[in-house]
């Protein structure tokens, strides 16, 4: 019996080869997609549908890809030929929310959006809040590690999960971690499997550490700079004066100009960058006033506000940059990490980087961690070598700089061949082992994250 | 050339084999000894030892116990015979420190209350604050993933590293993590190696994440309560009102006792457990009066000050607990986590234990996070059969409860045999299986944490 008539005979409905719904599958947010159509979407609705998936597959060894929402920018979640896409988009359940106990046990598919409008009545929220948050998954927050705007002061997804449970390659399920905020029993495969891009199991329930929700108001500030490394210095001395904001994010003179140009706004002055400053909590007033005196030293054009709508219109302006870079042209968005002292050092790395390549990376940056996302533009649906060159140089300019490949997107199939690079080939060997612990058939997510000669 | 003369042909002096060294190696903290004597303790001053240490060891089969300052509590670094004893105690550089950024890099022996009176000056601190922080290693606190009194507000070791350096058992090193805030690169080996007691590697390196000094001062408070299962209520009361204090300890009647005995204060009321609370920052006060409001209304005899000195003297009191245990008998020190809502069914369960055995197990918690250290006194050298029966239930319960058999003491030799009931047989194989990637031959730490039938 072919794998298809084996998920069909056991699963039933929840088999889909719509060609539309195999076609999705191949791409997540990034653009780019995998060769060929995956064989079977599998709707998994609960754990069970999970483990019989992972049955078959490990009996006919055919590959898994596991997916949520397909809003991934680094393609761990694209499905190509012969594969089975799982899904756990419809598994959707809150099973429990704490408030007391500051923890929540939800289904992987819940959208991170939906979760916190359960959450916020009962006074709690989850802090991890990527920008897709009104489109991604928990699980999918999950499988990448991912961050937000909000990380620098509330953390990542690392922070803020206790458990979670895990069925095996072989259908087993497991439970890691527990629902007390300490412990330290045997080795953390909670830490270990965030982040893991669907390389060693299937996440089907997760523990999540709350945040009572931040009381008082929010003030905004803006800060318009002659040039980027100017406002990447602000930004660097506002972390070094020892004041955290909730939100503190810096655009590119090419960003601004998108982004206002998109919006119709009046266009900056030449060679502008911006900085966009929020505070939050009791002192927010304080704090923002505080941070007023840093931005002005640095030559800040500054302004101030304590009206929480006017602050969301101007942080609509950084919230515009994607459709902005769509508007230009495929965008590559990358996604390299650095030490916060070291950002107007990579400011300086991408005008080089422009300047040898002869291309624009217009670059936005969560200043207040260090994270830049430069974005590549370029005509048509595959990256160019020659933008690859550019990312490559990048890459490791932010490795030099004591930073990382990849902050909050994942390695998937965009940055694979990189890994390596940055690990070292003694721990790339050694991931790829732990991962063959889980995964011994080499049937989940394969291509993705560990691939020699990629 | 016998293990011994391999060692003393490249380390030289650093090769020590005085009887009184090796006996001392044998035990930690918890009284616990190993079985016969290490052949031998090399004192490593280099990463360049340790390496050399590893090769040779790896060449030779030879167990390796890597070993801080001795101060565990779960018999994790105790060496016995036939054993490398690889102590870090010498390597205690402070190799960076960077206010701007909030990271160190250190050695891994220096110890943990060093390292925050180098790091004051320049206006941070490392969160991590085991009680032993005057006497216990950065890289004994990484180890077993230490916590401390102010982890329910600061963060664990877990919360606060960025990195670290490891020598495999083969000598070769790997350097995990980033100097980021931010990073998913690859898997999480940064995280799997905290808390992994030397079965994975030896630490000789470490990037830490360090947190500004909180501004302001504290205030505290004391609130008796009639027994102990009215306090915990008070506290998990706290806790859900959604005020974070910095401190919240709690100790019972049989404790108190034995603490104001020790220290020679008038005897509190029969049954009377006690609440120490500290609140800091800049809203000290604040929250201090509405802690004191809450805790009133659970009937808690509550006195709040707003003296530091003061404070200190309070805190002593919960400090004193070590020494007054000690008075009684030996100690075997308990370490279960739990939801912070369990606890006052945990303290039931630990009365009914009491009931069972007829025994008196005095019990101190970090209230704040959920951590209980129940205290098991006999005679002797030897925990008795009864004793670990008796644990053996405590265990049991906490673990139904949603919690942990450790919090933040580890798993060592003590609670070996219990680590399959926690993580499942299926998990406890697998996470075997990830340590014999990082150590093929099984020569760090044999027959801790991972021992079947122990």
């Amino acid at each position: 019996m072919s794998v298809l008539a084996q998920l069909t005979a056991v699963l039933g409905d929840l088999v889909d080869t719509h060609p539309a719904a195999l076609e999705a599958a191949r791409a997540d947010s990034s653009g780019h997609a995998a060769t060929g159509r995956p064989l079977a979407i599998v709707h998994a609705e609960s754990v069970e549908h999970v483990q019989e998936t992972m049955r078959i597959a490990t009996a006919t060894r055919t590959p898994v890809v596991v997916r949520g929402a397909g809003t991934g920018l680094a393609g761990a979640a694209n499905a190509g030929d012969g594969e089975i896409v799982l899904s756990t988009l419809r598994m959707t359940a809150v099973r429990e929310v704490r408030a007391d106990d500051l923890l929540a046990v939800v289904e992987p598919g819940i959208l991170n959006a939906d979760l916190n409008r359960v959450l916020a009545p009962q006074g709690v929220w989850w802090a991890p809040d990527p920008a897709s948050r009104d489109i991604s998954t928990v699980g999918g927050n999950i499988a990448t590690g991912a961050g937000g705007l909000l990380c620098a002061k509330y953390g990542v997804v690392r922070d803020a999960v206790l458990g979670l449970d895990l069925v095996l390659a072989d259908g087993r399920l497991l439970h890691l971690g527990h629902r007390s905020v300490k412990g330290v029993t045997g080795l953390d495969l909670t830490s270990l499997v965030i982040g893991s891009e669907g390389t060693l199991g299937v996440v089907v329930g997760a523990t999540l550490k709350l945040r009572r929700l931040v009381p008082g108001t929010t003030c905004t500030l803006t800060a318009t700079f002659p040039d980027v490394r100017t406002a990447a210095t602000a930004s660097s001395a506002v972390t070094a004066a020892g004041i955290q904001p909730a939100i503190m994010e810096l655009m590119d003179s090419a960003s601004l100009a998108a982004v206002h140009a998109l919006l119709g706004l009046p266009a900056p002055a030449a060679g502008a960058a911006q900085l966009t400053i929020q505070t939050d909590g009791p002192a927010a007033g304080v704090e923002a006033e505080a941070i007023a005196d840093v931005l002005r030293a640095h030559r800040g054009l500054t302004t101030v506000t304590h009206d929480a709508d006017e602050g969301e219109r101007l942080l609509a302006i950084r919230r515009s940059m994607h459709p902005a870079m769509a508007s230009l042209g495929t965008t590559l968005i990358e996604d390299v990490s650095v030490p916060r002292s070291a950002m107007p050092a990579m400011f300086d790395e991408i005008a080089r980087i422009e300047q040898r390549f002869g291309i624009s990376i217009p670059t936005v940056a969560h200043a207040g961690d260090g994270n830049l996302h430069p974005n590549f533009i370029f005509e048509g649906p595959e990256t160019p070598p020659l933008i690859w060159e550019a990312a490559d140089e990048l890459f490791r300019a932010a490795i030099a700089l004591g930073g990382t490949l990849t902050g909050e997107h994942g390695i998937g199939t965009l940055k694979r061949r990189w890994l390596a690079d940055e690990l070292g080939a003694d721990q790339w060997e050694l991931q790829r082992q732990i991962a063959r612990v889980f995964d011994p058939l080499g049937i989940l997510n394969p291509g993705k994250v560990f691939v020699a000669d990629a």
